[in-house]
């Protein structure tokens, strides 16, 4: 079914620095945001890893995306904070973000952001986010 | 003075994603690292703001550095985990990253991350992260 | 059937603190540790919620003996960090703390404590917490 | 100096768990709330040094009453979320733990709690917190 407000955030997405990042949307709905990254050279640090603030940006995002599913075009979503740990070095021929609101309050909602490296059938989680976000009614 | 393994460091520290950001080394001491960055149009998000994810990226990578000023080349320094407020919209000439250790164990070091937004004389703070770090002897 | 690893950290769980603050073990299994506190007076805070700090402290230990399900008498589990969001004031007749293990490294193990304020049939998550730990031989 | 509205949070402070925990109000002023601890048996951990939930609260609700400084009494102080690390086992006299807001946005507030353990004229850091808060006017 077409959802024309999640096909405007699926190209709001890309818009500036997660475009540069070479990020795509995946997969849309209520609360959920999937996204996916096929690592280039520039998105490695000094040891051949996926840098950790490429996953933090995807998780930070993402994340932002879901919660943008959750209202409409008069609220932006801004991040107030988040917590990510890194499990594992990063390495795969993707890595795909999976974000989901848990909990959706009158200002304050908080998103959850799972980051897998994927080689072939190989999927391994490589970090975990926690992102506190604010709905902030945009003027008239 | 010139101090051989501060300078490595500064040209390490622009290996990878940290150089295609863009990224300078401004500043490096004994458990200090400062870094600096011009924004352009590709580190913006959809409000025309300097994108989280690039202030998250600063903060773990400048904090990462300054862990590396304490140890010697035998060591590889990860990230574990870190946690990040954003404190106001980030707009400016330049996106300025000051992070120092806070904590030094033998196997976790904590590190701090100020992140600053500044236009000519005005210096206001955007942003702050810490940072836990570990510091893994690399096998010979 | 009878696992005497799990029956001691049953009653280790409660020395201190966590047996001062009248939490009670529900649940354990490889992985996984639940605990219940039934709320008291001086369990809240100034406006008649449970305490932020009562859920934290839930939040961490429990974690930590998730944490202390996998490895045996040898290891001490220390709490390197952790970060918890409040969703909803707490208020009803149990608090629920459900903790499991999401990775499980060589020194590192990361857990998550959802937390539940439960009246009757009704229960809704009021927190939630990511918890890093580490796990130390101890000296023989 | 009298102020009327510190002296009411020195009493406020220690309603409920904190009061329950031992905390005392050692000092306030705008931005700033400092507190103490004597450790006692019920505060330890299985290990014997004080628990992490105990230095938690303590950086939480002192964290809080430092932002309840700069609002009145029309408005509430919640907790959104806060982090800790913990930096060394803590043992001592007293612990005491310094809080002061860094950051005074209009509806979020952001404080920094550091936490050290005292014994005679040695005091070391044992912890930090960052915590998230907002003020919420209360309804007339």
């Amino acid at each position: 079914m077409h959802n024309p407000w999640f096909e405007h955030l699926k190209k709001d997405y890309v818009r500036g620095f997660p475009g540069y990042c070479g990020f795509e949307v995946t997969h849309v709905n209520a609360g959920i945001f999937e996204t996916r990254l096929h690592p280039r050279p520039e998105h490695l640090q000094q040891d051949g890893f996926v840098h950790a603030g490429v996953m933090a940006t995807m998780a930070d995002h993402t994340a932002g995306y879901a919660a943008f599913t959750l209202v409409d075009a008069s609220f932006r979503i801004l991040t107030i904070e988040f917590k990510i740990n890194f499990f594992k070095p990063a390495v795969g021929d993707a890595i795909v973000c999976q974000s989901r609101v848990i909990q959706e309050g009158r200002t304050i909602i908080v998103s959850e952001s799972d980051i897998f490296a994927c080689t072939g059938s190989d999927h391994r989680q490589v970090a975990k986010a926690m992102v506190t976000l604010m709905a902030v009614a945009l003027k008239k």
